[in-house]
Formats: C-alpha cells, structure tokens, sequence
C-alpha cells in the first residue's frame, strides 16, 4: 500500500486514524529518552565483576611498574597488547589513554592545528583554511569538534559499502585544503555501514594533494555486532602501509561499549611515525592516563577472544532491541514508500529516512508526545541535513515494552507528517 | 668558613679531600634517581584502602546518577563539593576531570589559543606574538607546555613572599601581548615559597593591558603541608572577584600526591563565566571524565578534614626525608657561601643555589657517580638558567638511608666545583 498512490480521501481516512492515535498516545504522558545511544542498565551490569580488587591486584603491570605512581606515557603494556589485538596491530602502534576516544580524537585534531601533522609539517592554523570529509549521515559529535575547530566540512554520501570514492577521491586530488576525513568504517554510526574491503583500499592509495591528509578512523563498534562474529573488515592501517601512505590512518577505539561508558579506557593506533609524534606531544600535555583503570580492564578481558566473548553478551541484550524496531516498522510501515531503514548487524543505531522535507517534523510530533528523538539534521554537518530526510534510532536503552511504545508513536509521527506532505503537494 | 676567604692552598687541600670522598662514592657504584617529585612507596600504601569496592557502592551519585553510564561533563557532585571545599568556592565553580592536572592546563591553553579565552575574546592564535610570564625558578613542565605552543616567555624572579610584583606590574600595564601567567602558589615548586596574600592581592588588582589575561594558578601543594596545618593563603579566586577582575583566575589542584599520581582525581576552579565558558568547550572536546574514579575518591575522603588528616599521614612519610637534607647541608655546607638551600614547609622540593655558573657542574658530576638529580636549567624557561645556579632536590622518593648517601655525594659535587670556579677565579 504506497501512499504515493493513495487518493485524496484514502490518505484523509488513513491520517483521521493516525491522528486519532496520536491523541490518545499524547493523553497517556508518555516520557521516553531516545536520543543517545546508551547502554542499557543490564549491559553495564556484565562488567560489574571488573570493580572487584582481584583485577588489580598489586597494582603492578608485568613490567613491574607500580601503576600507583607517575610513569608512562602511552598505556601499560597489558592494555596496549590487548587493543593491539583488537586493531590487529603491533602494540608497539598502539596508546591507551583516558576513557574518552572522543577526547583523544579532539586533542589530536588540536595538535595539528596547533602543531602540524609531524615531520616538519606546518600547523593547520597556519595554512589557510583547512577542510575535512564528511560522510553522511554521521556522527554529531565528529562534526561539533570540526566545527569547533573551524575546519570547513564536505559533505559525501555513504552507500552501502561505505562513503562515496569517487567523489572523494576527486575532492582529494585536486585541493591540498582537504586534510583529512572522518569515517565510523564498522557498523557506521548512524547507518550501520561496514565499510567494503574495496573503498578501505581506495581510502589508503588515493592520491591526496595534502601530503598531511589523516583518515580520523573511529572505529567504536569493532567488535560491536548484533550476532555471530563481528564482521571481517581490512585493516586501514596495513593498506595504508601497503600503499606507501603509513601516516594517512589514525584508528580509535574504546571500551564505553564493552565495560562502562563512565569509566572505560580510549585507544589508538597509528602507524610508527605517527606514534613516535603523537608520544612527543603527549610527554608535553599530561602525566599519563589512569593506569589503575587499563590495568583493571586489562586483567578483566584478558584475551582478545574473552573480548569477544563479552561482547556476545551485550549482543544478547541488544538485538531484541533491534528486532524489536525493525518488526515495528516492517508491520506499519512495510511498503507504504514514506519510510526507508537500515538493518544493522552490530552498532548502536538505526537510521531511517522520511520522504523529503520531513525529518524534523517527525521528531517535533514526536517530542510533542513525550518521545524524544535525536534531533533531526544531527547526523549532518553544522546540524544541517539538506533533505531533512535522516533520523537516528537509539534502541539500545529503553527496555522493549518502551521501546515498542516509543516506536509505535514514531511510526504514527511518521504517517501524518507524510500524509500531510502529500496532501500538500496534490493541493500544489 | 667560608670558602671565598679561604687562601689559595687552603682550598687545594680541602679540594683534594673532596676528591678523595668522591672517588671512594664512586667505586660504591651508587645508583640514585633524584630527578622527580614522586610520592614513596609507604605514601601510596597510605591511600590503597581506597581500591575497596565499598567506596563505589552501587555506582550512583549522591543525585542518583549512574557513574557506569554516559552522563555528566563537569564531575559528579561529590567531587565537585570535595574540590570546592579545598579551592575555597562553591561546588559549582568547579570542573572535576580526569587524573591529570597537568592536561587540563594543557587543554585549556590550547583551547584559548585555537578559541580564546570566552565573551567573544579573539583565539590567541590570531592575535600575534603571545607571552606568558614565568615565575622563576618555577616548574619545568609549565615550561614545556608554552614553549610548545609557540607562547613567549618572561623570566620574573620569585622572592620570598612570591613573584616580584613590581617587576610583573610594569611589564603587564603595557604590553597587550602578555596573556597570562604561571604559578605555583603555594610550597611553590621548587622554591617552596608560599605567595603572600599582599602578592596575591596585587595580582588580583593589576591593571594589564591584555583584557584576557589569564593566571594559571597551579594550587599543586595547597594542603601539602610538611606539618602542622596548611598555610592559609587569600584566595586568588575571591581577590580578582574583589577587584573586578573576575574571569583572571583559573586554579588547579589534583589528588596525584593526596592518593595516587597514577589513577588520582585533578580538578579546576574558576568565576561562573569561565566555568560556563570550560563547560562550552569541553561538550565538544570530550564524553566525560571516568566518574566512577571520582566517586571512589569522593566517597574515600569523604570531608575536607579527612582530607587533611590524610595529608599528615604523608607529612609524617616526608618530614624526615626534608629534614634530613636540611640536617646535612647543614653539616656539610652551613656558612662555606657555596650553596643556598630552601627550607621550605610543604610541597616536594627542596630549591638549591650554588655559586655562579656551577649548577650543570654539579649535576654532571653526581651524575658521573651514579646519582641522578633533576637537569640544572630544568627550572628555568627554554631550560635555560642565566646563571646556571638552580638545581631542584627532590627527597620525596627515596628511603631516608639512600636520601642520606645521594646528599652526600651532592654535597662533594658541591664543595668540588665551587673550589675549582674559585681558584680558577684566582687563577684570572
């Protein structure tokens, strides 16, 4: 039943019923929060044991440093072995730090506007305007620190392998303002895109006219899936090598989805030159990070196969979630031709699209009646989506009686904007 | 006997005595690491209570907030009201982070380089040639942090109640282009000195030409005591609110030397528009601090009190160390006019002057025997010390027995190349 090809009446029936739905909805008080994507109070119970002193110890890595006191840089050994198996690179590439990937990302973003790239490169600051690669949809909070940091985004579209190449790849040639590129390449943040082994490829040999082009790879949903193993993706960093561009990849990861998002640790790895620069700017910048909590988490995973094994559980809490929307939406929205969605299989979000022009609305009806979305245009750059299309699904923290609830009241939102657009456009 | 009036042969004979320590030190193949203000083994042990799980309880704030989860940029209540208490404002001028106060100064001058410092000031960066002044002798890694970012520094001469103010008065008047300034308030590292309230008071009231001009008001020691109570000292907060100088103040303290410097608490204080401003930079720069450490040392100490009946505990560790360097400078070097030594009662230094141009000497030759002692210069901007006079002791680490061995050979070191300056002085 698309709507498109519904009549005047049909579709004035159809919103007379969406309508009457939405009242009685509104008259229930409902309060749900469906704007960010937290994890819900059971996922952070699996990590509850990790509080116990037994992780700890006697505060002593295998080196033999005292965790208690001032030393190291760059992460306990323990902690860096761990994420180097998760990135699949020597731990020599990697440095663990605080629990913040977002704030390791922001401070790196800083230092080379400040400092540069390394190697003698000039400061961003001091090169004229400077431009960063955007797909979208993304992440809100990559595009707040770009913003911030007054570099000029560039909107690319994400398919379903992963962002647009040859567009990027004709952007890059040409302008050495281009200096690098935000990417979530696994489970994408909002799409749920894994990126194809084929744009990872491209991403590391493309020719950029900026010989200090980075890719900001924020890979927070790597081990991250829904079911199964988490999907197989290439490693950006060995591509990168591989094509004679080692430096071009940073990768960041945390535990905030794995343990807490209020205590976890944030990684990073790079390739040997960059990790020597990224170490001389750290030795300047802080003391260190909290060596107790990396050896914590450390002596609580263990492995990385114990990572994995971890993540299986969150995966058991989340996908009843996910199912839970995807149902939804296949039973009132199925063929209706108002509303498009992913069907991730790991990640913390879905994404849907509305009709043109619609987003907004959705999510103001909505919020109306006591559900709060995400805001629409936060996926894109400067909040602004051009075709007011893209909404981001959180369903990973209410429980799936609300959930349900919240979803249901989305669904009506989404009819009657749609029917209304639609008798609007047959009025035009 | 001082040394100055001493004849020519006289000092040959006391020179060939030193020499004679010195080579029997070093045939004891001594290896003793001076060079950083690290807390002692029995100092950490103070605190290891604090690991228990009872102290995090059910992970949730006094407000009923989840530490585990997402949440929260500022710092949890609790801690915010146990650092208000120690800065001597309330909880809500306050920001609570991560482990590292050293990053937080770090961040915020990064920030007011690439941002400015708020109210639509201009970044720092677009405002050409930036200056900060230094108090000297003062702490190597404020140093670091502005030589770093490009940032001019201004040598002022600390004296016994704190900088010289009228020096820093004319130097700010005129010049828009000093933006700032370091100091370490109290115990002040390394000199040990505590700035006067009169001191505080003139820096809160001077006229500067820079009307973003910002004090990093590093409040490293402020219950750092050595006995007795921690020196009371005006508020620098309070003294620019006084005088119309609000927005000039931003404090810092951290828990590195209170519990662990490995995993302990840092924190900032400032007026309500700086605050509000931090807070507008932080959202973007990061997701939060680890909350869950917070609350753990929130809920460890409890009252500002107990925090001071734990600092004696430390008190009771450092004394002795303090004491037995004094006592043996005292023996070795009391009246010879070679070396003058702070006595300071609190912090984690003990500052050093020996004769003009012998410091690097100095700390060469220890070095030669084993023992390490903090780089001469390290004190001073660029590294740089125009008399190559300070050398920083830092007692806090080792055992009394070692301390006692490793002030030995400084003191040979001392008495070695003070005589060979003087007789090559003769010599001219």
């Amino acid at each position: 039943m698309k709507y498109g090809d519904l009549s005047h009446e049909e579709l004035k029936n159809i919103l007379m019923v969406e309508k009457n739905k939405y009242d009685e909805f509104k008259s229930m008080n409902l309060k749900y929060d469906m704007t960010r994507g937290k994890p819900a109070s059971k996922q952070l119970a699996l990590s509850d044991d990790m509080m116990s002193d037994k992780y700890i110890g006697d505060c002593k890595t295998s080196n033999g440093l005292d965790c208690r006191n001032y030393g190291i840089l760059d992460g306990i050994p323990e902690i860096k072995k761990l994420f180097g198996d998760i990135f699949n690179v020597p731990a020599e590439q990697v440095i663990a730090g605080g629990n913040s990937s977002l704030n390791i990302m922001y401070d790196l973003l800083s230092a080379f506007m400040l400092l540069g790239t390394g190697q003698g490169a000039m400061p961003w600051v001091r090169q004229g305007e400077i431009k960063f690669i955007c797909p979208v949809p993304g992440y809100d909070r990559h595009f707040a620190i770009t913003e911030r940091l007054g570099i000029k985004m560039i909107n690319v579209d994400i398919h379903e392998d992963g962002p647009d190449m040859d567009y990027i790849e004709s952007l890059v040639k040409n302008d050495p303002s281009i200096k690098g590129m935000w990417s979530v390449p696994k489970y994408s943040n909002p799409t749920g895109v894994v990126y194809s082994d084929e744009v990872i490829e491209r991403l590391a040999k493309m020719k950029c006219a900026a010989e200090d082009f980075r890719i900001f790879w924020d890979d927070a949903y790597t081990v991250h899936m829904l079911e199964g193993e988490p999907a197989k993706q290439r490693s950006l960093i060995e591509a990168c090598n591989t094509y004679g561009n080692p430096d071009r990849a940073i990768v960041f990861a945390s535990t905030s989805k794995m343990t807490y998002p209020g205590a976890g640790i944030a990684a990073l790895a790079s390739s040997v030159e960059n990790i020597k620069w990224f170490k001389q700017i750290y030795t300047i910048q802080t003391i260190g990070p909290n060596k107790i909590n990396q050896l914590r988490h450390a002596n609580y995973f263990g492995t990385y196969d114990n990572v994995i094994a971890h993540m299986r559980k969150h995966a058991e809490i989340l996908k009843p979630k996910f199912d839970c929307v995807i149902r939804l939406f296949e039973e009132e929205l199925k063929d209706c031709g108002i509303l498009e969605w992913s069907n991730p299989k790991g990640g913390y979000f879905i994404s849907v699209d509305t009709t043109y022009n619609c987003a907004s609305e959705v999510v103001a009806l909505a919020k109306n009646c006591g559900v709060l979305f995400t805001a629409a245009g936060s996926t894109f750059p400067y909040g602004k989506d051009p075709e007011n299309k893209n909404i981001r699904i959180a369903p990973s923290l209410p429980p799936v009686d609300d959930l349900e609830a919240a979803i249901r009241v989305f669904c009506v939102c989404v009819k009657i904007c749609s029917i209304e657009k639609l008798l609007e456009n047959n009025n035009n």
